[in-house]
C-alpha cells in the first residue's frame, strides 16, 4: 500500500487506514465468488436500530450476468460511468423506510445503510479488493429497472473490483486518482463536551 | 474473544466479526487518550458524498470532565441510562442537514454518520475496546444540553469503554449480553441482478 493512501496522522487499523476510493479498477479481472461473499457477510453483520437491518443489497457482477451488470452500470451519471465501467462488480444500497416489527418510520435507517455499506467496503480493503461509493445515479430509473419498492430508497451505487493502472483513466480522473486524501482538521468535527470545542484544544492534525 | 461474539458464517475479518454491542461495561477503567484519539481519526477519515464529512461527534470522558459525562448520560433513556452509567465515554453523533459548500440538503447525510460511527467502533475492537450504539435518547433535551445548532440532527449515541463483568447487569440485561448474536439470512437483504432475487438462490448461512 503506498504512503498516498495512509493519510491518518494518528494511528489507525490498516484496514481503515489503507480503504480509499480509487476509480482505476482492473476490467480484466473478476472478484472471486468467496470474496463477493465475504463483502456481503460483513454488511450482513453491521449494526443497527432495533435490530432490523433495513438494508437491501442489489449485487451485479459482469462475469456472472453480463446484462444485470449493464443494467446497473446505466443507473449512474455519466461522470461515474466513465471509471465504473472497468469495475467487474456494480451494487446499489437501498434503505427500508419502515421498521419490520411494527410498520413505523424508521429515521435510522440511512445511517444504518451506511454502516452496512462502509463494512462491505472495510472488508474489501481486507482481501485486496477496491471499492467506490457514489451518491451519483438515477434513482427513480433505479426503482424501475431494478424493481424496488415504493418502501425502499436508494442511497448509493457501490463499484468493487481489483485496483487496476491509472493509465485506463483519462487525464482528469487520472490526476484526481492521484491526489492525496484529504479531511477536515480533527478539531472541526469532533467537540470535547459540547458543541464546537474542538477535542484537540488547539493541537491540530 | 468467545465464540458467541463471532458469528458470522463466512469469513471476515477479526475487526467485523468481534465487534458486538456489550452493555457490560467497566466502569473503573479510563480509555487512554490515544485510544480516544485513534477511534474518532478512523471516524474522520470515513467516506462521505461530495467530501462533505457531514458528521459531529460530542465526545465525553468521565475521567476528564465528569458534569460533561453526566449531562450526557442524562440524555439517554431509562433502559439505557441502566448499563451506560458504567462506559467511561460517551458520544453523540449528529447529522449535518445541509452540504457545506452550497447550503442545499443533504440526502447523504445521516447513511455518512452512520459510516463514520461504525468505522468508530471498529477501530475501537481493534484497540480492545467496546462500543454500543445507541438511537434511544432525548434529541431535543441534547440539542439544549449540548448546545447543537437547528441544521444538525443528532444520530445516535455511542459508549465506548472496556469490556466488564456480566455481573455488573441486572438479570434481564444479563440474558441479553450473554444470548448469541443473530442476523437475517443473507438472501433476505442480498439480491443478486434484481429486487428479491436471494443471492445464495437456496443454499442459506
Amino acid at each position: 500500500m503506498s504512503e498516498m493512501m495512509k493519510n491518518p496522522v494518528i494511528e489507525v487499523h490498516d484496514m481503515i487506514a489503507g480503504r480509499w476510493s480509487p476509480r482505476a479498477f482492473d476490467a480484466n479481472k473478476p472478484i472471486e465468488q468467496e470474496k463477493i461473499l465475504s463483502v456481503l457477510e460483513a454488511a450482513r453483520w453491521a449494526p443497527s436500530c432495533f435490530g432490523d437491518e433495513p438494508w437491501r443489497f442489489v449485487v451485479s457482477n459482469r462475469f456472472e450476468d453480463e446484462s444485470a451488470w449493464e443494467n446497473m452500470l446505466a443507473l449512474l451519471v455519466p461522470g461515474n460511468q466513465a471509471w465504473a465501467k472497468h469495475a467487474p462488480v456494480l451494487m446499489l444500497a437501498c434503505a427500508d423506510s419502515v421498521f419490520r416489527a411494527n410498520g413505523k418510520a424508521n429515521r435510522w435507517a440511512a445511517y444504518d445503510v451506511g454502516q452496512a455499506s462502509i463494512s462491505l467496503c472495510l472488508q474489501a480493503t481486507s482481501l485486496g479488493l477496491i471499492s467506490h461509493q457514489m451518491g451519483g445515479f438515477d434513482s427513480e430509473k433505479a426503482r424501475e429497472t431494478l424493481k424496488i419498492p415504493e418502501q425502499f430508497t436508494p442511497m448509493a451505487a457501490i463499484a468493487l473490483g481489483y485496483q487496476g493502472d491509472a493509465d485506463v483513466l483519462n487525464d482528469d480522473l487520472k490526476s484526481v486518482e492521484l491526489a492525496a486524501r484529504k479531511r477536515q482538521p480533527m478539531s472541526e468535527n469532533f467537540f470535547a463536551g459540547t458543541w464546537g470545542n474542538g477535542i484537540l484544544k488547539g493541537g491540530e492534525t
